[in-house]
């Protein structure tokens, strides 16, 4: 038995290769195919455009998939949400679909739409924004470079951003936000009806999420005199408890700790000051709790 | 006053670019710019994909623009065609859109596509042919790498083919040609309407079509004896009088011709045999009869 | 006193130096410099093509070398097995010389080769295959590209295949396995004499072999309640014993544990339902048993 | 508050940028930006020549900044020296200011340099050396490529050499060594004097630092039987003792500890001589001791 | 007897190559070498940056050279102006040394600079206009990336800017021109004294300039019926006579014409008017009038 | 009927290609493919390794070929050369076959090879060379990177240099020239003999050899004052007379004549002392005397 998997192609691919390398699924890509070859006999993955997944989860052509949040809504896609994964092309932030405006037009809000055109990629999802916003306009299909066509070939974009800096350097105003969008292992209904494809499904999404947890987290294994086991245990956040081991031979105790990496700037020189020594930190390529 | 000038970004733009440069009409692009500088102070330029010029066209936003005939079908623009260009992408033959299945598919002409599933860029087109034969199918917008879907998503694409050699690598039988296309100089009606604009407009297509018939033509220059010169003509194609001049202090004449590059390869040892001496050829940039 | 060895230069090299380079041995290569600086004292490098280290090996040359068993073979090196490294270009799959003819060649087995001519790199690999099978055939050398040459060139080739990619996009069909090749650490038999150079090999064995057996495993750690630790250990795959350290203050033990990264996809969620927490995977740079 | 810190743009900007990620401060440059956001609130990044870096912390216009000692002096920069960062362009490595002729130049020590011409692009810390030395000699501003100015521009260089390599491949001769230089973690004095800052500054020290130590060390951890752990420890470096734990229901002990990874090396094979099994070696990301 | 010739390297090194060689000087550099190879042998070229070059050949290092006027002027250089050649990087206008400032910066003209931080790659052109505007102020050098030093390192900076595109990126306001520059082929005194070189610096300046005023020109062929030879030549621009020659037993004359190619997009359509036919247009090497 | 052609892979690929391409012949490759399209019905083109081209024209696999002298003898090929096409890599300069030493070697001339070991990628071409000098030596195939392998893995090398760059970086010193080679078009001696081949391959020849001779002229054309025609003559070289045609309505002639581009440089000057006006100088594509 297999379960059928669909992989975005072009931006985001990189990124989700490499997280599922972490996560224990390695694929080998032969030039220019769509179908690469994966380390888990029980998996089939196509690659294909992040636009397209969600309609062919749908269908069930796909069992499952992976791609963001707006182009589920925009294909109006039935599915299953397995996971919630927040990772993008170059930072680890949801993305955005705003519309926006040139800086100097006149349109403020989006009741001042009435009646103007809008480009967009994602035709659907602006339709009925409008809708439920009560403004008749134009909502255009685009086919890429939204972000220059205002004010030359239309009034507005509906368009994605990430950092805002394509917005900010085509001179663009946003003026509201349709949603916030962020990548998802979505899956087809009847799939995750079948018990044996609902858990590998589930399976997956623990090594995924557990992959993605260990990128912000580090381990950190310090020496510590016994008698000054409380103050370290002090410092340490208010979390689960470390783990501590007696050394043999030695009235000093091993302590090893799971830690938010941003959290290490401040904790290392506390620790010090309360008698920790040979501090280490080191990688972490899954986390699960 | 400006003709505002659509041109296609993308895969078409360098060719695009060069014959443009060779008629005269030099473009400076600002890295990551969608309006380019260029010599001509009566243009307006802007890049778009070729998907989208037609429609702008149409729509007046601009006045004129360069797009295939397969995307002025899809946009069901309704524009002056100006002049027919025959170059693409790699090579200066008519493009195809055609219907291709799997190899061993058991569809194997147009009816047999009732009720299947076909994948294509150029959805109303496909729709349109699809009707005017008598078959209904289902057609849905593809976002590229529409070639490799078949069969494990769709039963059949309607796919753009410029050598065929992308139909041969994806194991792919063509079972119909929905239509050929080439390069149009097309313009808006209301443009084609004002005087200024449609004088312009022509004296470019000049310029474009001598650019791009001096491409397949050489200069020939010889001397040859003034006896020799009708064994000379004999041997010229059978096509305008070539320009012969007599030389001073001297009973030979300079004869020049423009020809084909091809005939070229037998028309020189022909020409020696015949008493030309001293043939150079030279490079032409337009060519207008 | 210094080690001489023979590193490949080229497509195999990226992946060597990788191996090296996690075994502890560091290179900095100069630019187009055939002699890399080392971070051992005791090691003396030079890059050069995999077909001909076998040769320098044997002769004495070099002491030591990486190449193929297909070149080792090829130069009828007699020398000294000291490591088989199975690691390649792309893939951690041994490679094949294969014996491979046109799709629709009449030619079906080895015997049917009589009197035809094969192109090759490996001409004396194929010529004692074909001796050992009782067949007479023509075999020459190729420079490279072989796999193009049938049917035009030649009527079949014995050509090197990782992945059958290539035999299968040039529409060739295999009709013998001539031999599998993996990656050998090779030596000199006088180096292998020498007490000092023999023990440098050892070594440098345990530490290749050691980090190329880390890259398929990873480390897994957590916290188990004292009662769970049998229904922990009988998760476990049956292997050696994991490490079970009591924490203090506490009636948790840490258990420790080294595991195919394969393995784990399967173990977490298992792991989960005996009791276990805060599991964490880290990375390995060596895996010595 | 916020700490202003210049970073290196150019040929130290990667190594720089990889030290501070595995440091945890994590960099984000968007397209020829000199301003890239940072993982950190309380620093603001700028990036900027080496050259220039220490200028602006002396002036105040930087709180601290990365440069090489060299532009230091060439600044003549009263500034507080932080950390001495030992890491380079490619190599872990010093790089030094030579003055360097060509290999056949009679220049053959510092004195004969009077009344030559030296280009450098450090002028000031070059004529304070001639000074220092007793030499009256011209000195000029070099824009870049110093070292093939010998013969024909110039009579000696001043220039800066990582490996030596580029003084050989031009067939330069050192006649001596003007200075020795690393990379510098240096701060303006007033912000020094700012307790805030300085802790700041004093905290990022040590886990620059703690990051730099770790890239040359690794964690090795085995089981050994317990009465085999004094010669386990016999083998072991005689530094900081290990960590020793007794492993539940076992008389067996787990060991570990924290080793150059050149030690590695030596200690694998004796280390299996002395009675330890399973041995593994992990990756750090700092080492704080 | 050889002229000793120093060419930029770098972002003016292509374009200088280029026109060398249409001028039929052409240089082949070996890899990573400054002294290219060139098909004259009484030149002996150097590459080096466009900043030093006039400083060598003030000194007479070298003969002759190509460079800024910027940077002769920079340089002080007391040399013989050859040849102004005006081409650049991108496109052939002259480049700028404008000031800038911020955009929302108080400083509004010159005068406002007093006791301003201004930074320049062009220190003592500068600070000369700075003096003859009668402004002090601190002027000091920047080894690049100098546009985006405003408004967070200094006050201002004095920038070249060819199509002005970077000073509006960086948001940037111009407040004044210190001076415009052009390309210069320019000599030094004593090689200008002496024949030998005067003669072939003077050939190289005659070629040069034809190579470059053949870039912006194109020839003209068109066979004309004798009786309309009047018409055509009306219609030709008020320049030098075309070229006239009869054709043999014919009444048709052949008119050939060099003109400018922005021209031809007008004069084309009004020749075909005039009645003439078989019109060509050739690339031109030299224009030499 | 058509004429099969091997043209040379690799390296010379370009210049092969460019070179047809001026002569009339234009290929098309698909990417990786080994068979491009060509616009010529009555050719069929192969790529392959210039090594093996030789071979494969003289066992009549292929008709004709472009290789290199050296490997026609490498191969003891025996076929008919129709043309010697001057041209290479990056000059257009013979190449030639030399046996070099490490500079410091006592190896002084051929005869003090007795007993040594050559490296060479000309096996038979060097063991001839020797045997004709009576000297005994072993000669080894090498792979590539011949030059690096003086002196540690052996005592001298046969290697092909153009310019000699490589030998000099290497620090290797020539001994002895084998061969001076050139790029040879070269025909199987039956292809010879069929009437239709031979005169295919001898326009081919005529058509190859009038692009590379136009290379390094140019056209030149002027206008001159009836009565200074004499000098003009005067000053143009001695060669073929010059094209001259009477001005109409004038007493001005035109003059036209092809050059080599070497002799512009001297002869523009000269031409305008002698009252030559409206020089301009045109690029060819083809030269046939």
């Amino acid at each position: 038995m297999k379960l059928r998997l669909g992989l975005p192609k072009g931006s985001l691919q990189e990124a989700t290769f490499n997280l599922f390398k972490q996560a224990g699924f390695d694929f080998t890509i032969r030039s220019r195919s769509y179908f690469p070859a994966v380390n888990d006999p029980e998996l089939e993955v196509v690659l294909m455009r992040a636009q397209e997944i969600p309609r062919y989860v749908n269908e069930g052509v796909l069992d499952a998939g992976i791609s963001g949040l707006d182009w589920i809504l925009e294909n109006e896609a039935d599915v299953v949400e397995v996971a919630d994964l927040v990772y993008a092309k170059s930072t680890s932030n949801p993305i955005r679909l705003v519309i926006a405006v040139a800086k100097d037009s006149n349109i403020k809000e989006v009741s001042d739409l009435k009646g103007k055109r809008i480009a967009t990629e994602l035709v659907r999802v602006t339709q009925k924004y409008l809708k439920e916003n009560g403004v008749e306009a134009s909502v255009e299909f685009s086919y890429g470079a939204t972000e220059v066509k205002v004010p030359d070939l239309v009034d507005a974009i509906a368009d994605i951003t990430e950092t805002g800096s394509s917005i900010k350097a085509n001179n663009l105003r946003i003026i509201a936000t349709i949603l916030e969008s962020t990548t998802r292992f979505h899956a087809n209904k009847d799939a995750w009806a079948d018990p044996w494809k609902r858990e590998k499904l589930q399976n997956m999404a623990v090594l995924l999420q557990g992959a993605l947890r260990a990128r912000s987290k580090v381990g950190l294994k310090m020496n510590v005199p016994g008698d000054n086991l409380d103050k370290i245990l002090d410092v340490l956040p208010a979390m689960k408890q470390p783990t501590v081991s007696q050394l043999v031979h030695s009235d000093w105790v091993a302590v090893e700790v799971i830690l938010d990496e941003k959290q290490v700037r401040d904790l290392i020189p506390a620790l010090k000051k309360a008698g920790a020594q040979d501090i280490i930190e080191y990688p972490l390529k899954k986390v699960i709790p």
